[in-house]
């Protein structure tokens, strides 16, 4: 193998860079795409609109819902696009477009409309969480970045949200180290704060929020780096005190519990917020390091929980009632280890050419589309949610109308709540379903239903298509 | 919910920036690990030096071999590792660390030296694939990166590997719509590239590799965009002759297939490169459409398959002889979906005091970790690998060192191979293995031992531990 022996060198030379800013998020699509653009200028569709939906076509095994999350990094990409000189010089040399396309393409900007669910929403499969309205060039040219950043947070949000609903109150702490990338690590953790984990233990995201971080717990290389277990947590109990977490385990727990009790009699009770124990029967040791420390008068030393948990763990911790304060989690629920992906498609519902307005679909038996512009109505009884109806914009279906118009011509019209009002949001959306779509050891299926007209219009599409397509 | 009304407003002003530059990557930790490095210095380990071993702890189920990716990335990041000015503010205001810490990381820059493996080795369970050696406080610091770079990268290129070494030389394109984020994508990519997918489909990758982007297949809406499906494949023979693959499945394959052939008698037998069949039976369908398409003097006219695939079906596509030019794969593989992590862990193995060498390690029966700085050594015969021995790096063992010394005193000593060279490497390293390691159906288990000196000094090591901890 090549290497070159021993010299001082500057890596930046072949490196290639790894790191997405907003511009590059325009080549964040397939070749394909551009000459699909190509070809549509080609076949004269210059001016041609068209209608397509975002949705989830399946909700995975066992979920019995899904929180709608990373519509602010669509719009931002949305009113950000533009192609780079660099990325124009590209489109030439490199793909060979057509000095047409390369013209209409350089001056590219969203010129469209966005009816989108606020984040935060909750929503089932086969439901329009987008619906764009734009020269049907430049939808072509969104799909790809609209599906990959709404997957990913929705994903996690839905993936989070189902931990928070058996934690019954006991916060979770949520760590990134295995994520997908640092993109995915700091959006996963805004996805968890939508869905209740307000705490932030990595400063990446908590500096851009502007909150303080937390979760201080001493790791076992600390502790190992000492003679004895004592003189680490000793370091903790002066020089930080109240605050820290004392991992118990490195050697033997009980052990680890007498001498946070010790350290605790000698340097004052108030040394240590808590110890953490991360192996073991959890639920065993918890309860017995309870008995511990109420024996010695720390009641108020809290204790935290880890392990590779997630919420069927979690779940059986809550419900054998063990004494436990707060939840660590980790790669298992930020790579939703058990549903790493969701089915998130974009699909063409209508084409539209000066005033006339041709309704699409897919056929195909397993995954068929519904046409038209849609809108996603729900229902209420009695403060309870008791059903979805996905039918037209127009329709007069009584109920919460689910998509809201975000953008008009390329401009953003109305504004997107902050963050905490989405995390706010989500709650107050939550607690208006049957409790038991927050179940997770059974699916529950909440009723989303077509409406009448939509049946109608599917119907005429279909056989539309089916005779012109022979 | 707290809507605002219809008005023109800036999303700038509560958008959570999602974007990661390299001034972030030092953020990309947590509070914890700033608190311990605070703990550290009061505990006067400023000139504490420590080494600190990456490894995989076990291979995922159904792995017989991982292929390590992402050591530009850890070198890039080590190098330009640097708190900004806005940080230190955030470790002042928010984080409350002391003033000696602030001083002490403000001026903070890497000045260890590591050891890896080249990109594109070939590795196995506890096998280090990165050794640093620096002062503690840096080494606490850098974990999380380290950790996450170098799962997520290996565990795409292992992931793609599978499919290369079943597909028998049909090339494969990677999707990347639905990754765990953009940089994802890219680090995935980059990854298959490694691995010996070499066509990109993405220019986001492509022009920064100053390589044309490859692969054009017809998007289900720009069929449907058409009244009839060979409108659609019309457009592509006229303006992009011999180069556009014709997806033929949107309403019905034979007639889909006709409408190609119809096609390439009417405009020349040149109008495409091939068809792509993305549902229903892909064997069954192949060997019917290469009869068509042969029968039509269509010869040339590849064919694609796409479709969920994941190695197990590709196998079962190769085995049965089907006539396939190119392959397709998309979020199955890109997220690693049956293993979407690998357990990726940062070790420490020694604490150096000086000239006092004090190695470490845990003892924990299932989580045990090995003691000393390493090497790992690769055995062959007859030009083949027999055996890895995990030793000490002053172990006097026959065989290839794995690990190679890239920086010292902070400063990168060895040239890093380029990605060709990386991915050249790869390939030459796998043929001099037994073919079974290949296999995906069954295990094969590589023999990995552990030197005569390295179980001494463990044992030696944990008597240590066990005393003192009493």
């Amino acid at each position: 193998m090549p290497l070159l022996g021993r010299l001082v060198v500057d890596y930046k030379n072949y490196m290639i860079n790894d790191f997405v800013s907003k511009d590059d998020l325009p080549f964040f699509t397939t070749y394909g795409r551009f000459i699909t653009a190509e070809m549509y200028l080609k076949a004269g569709f210059k001016n041609t609109w068209a209608t397509f939906d975002l949705f989830v076509r399946d909700l995975p095994e066992g979920r019995n819902f899904l929180v709608f999350a990373g519509l602010e990094h669509v719009v931002q990409y949305l009113q950000d696009f533009k192609f780079t000189s660099s990325q124009v010089k590209y489109m030439k040399d490199y793909m060979k477009l057509s000095p047409d396309t390369i013209k209409y393409l350089r001056l590219l900007k969203f010129s469209g409309s966005i009816h989108a669910m606020p984040e935060g929403s909750i929503f089932f499969a086969n439901e329009p969480v987008i619906r764009i309205t734009a020269p049907i060039v430049q939808c072509v040219l969104f799909e790809q970045y609209l599906a990959n950043t709404v997957m990913l947070q929705t994903m996690l949000a839905s993936k989070v949200a189902r931990l928070v609903n058996v934690a019954k109150g006991v916060p979770i702490s949520l760590t990134v180290i295995r994520t997908h990338g640092v993109e995915a690590a700091i959006k996963g953790m805004r996805a968890g704060y939508l869905v209740g984990c307000s705490k932030m233990a990595s400063p990446i995201l908590a500096m851009r929020m502007k909150m303080p971080p937390s979760g201080v717990i001493t790791y076992h290389y600390f502790i190992q780096s000492f003679d004895k277990e004592e003189q680490a947590f000793e370091i903790y109990a002066k020089n930080y005190p109240g605050k820290g977490w004392m991992l118990v385990d490195t050697y033997d727990m009980d052990a680890g519990i007498k001498k946070v009790i010790n350290i605790s009699r000698r340097l004052g009770s108030n040394s240590f917020k808590g110890i953490c124990i991360d192996s073991g029967d959890l639920i065993k040791h918890a309860k017995q390091a309870r008995l511990m420390l109420d024996k010695a008068g720390l009641q108020h030393v809290e204790i935290m929980l880890m392990s590779n948990l997630e919420e069927y763990k979690i779940d059986k911790i809550v419900k054998q009632k063990t004494p436990v304060n707060w939840f660590g989690v980790a790669t298992e629920v930020m790579t939703s280890a058990d549903h790493p992906k969701l089915e998130v498609v974009y699909k063409l519902s209508e084409i539209i050419k000066g005033n006339n307005v041709i309704p699409k679909m897919k056929l195909s038996r397993s995954k068929a589309t519904l046409p038209g512009k849609k809108q996603v109505y729900r229902l209420e009884r009695k403060g309870i949610y008791q059903e979805d109806i996905i039918g037209l914009e127009k329709d007069k279906v009584k109920g919460k109308k689910l998509l809201h118009q975000f953008m008009n011509k390329g401009r953003l019209i109305e504004q997107l709540p902050s963050l905490d009002e989405s995390a706010k949001y989500y709650q107050s959306q939550l607690i208006k379903f049957s409790p038991k779509i927050r179940l997770i050891e059974r699916n529950y299926h909440y009723p989303v239903t077509i409406s009448k007209s939509l049946r109608v219009l599917a119907h005429k599409t279909e056989r539309l298509i089916r005779n012109s397509s022979k």
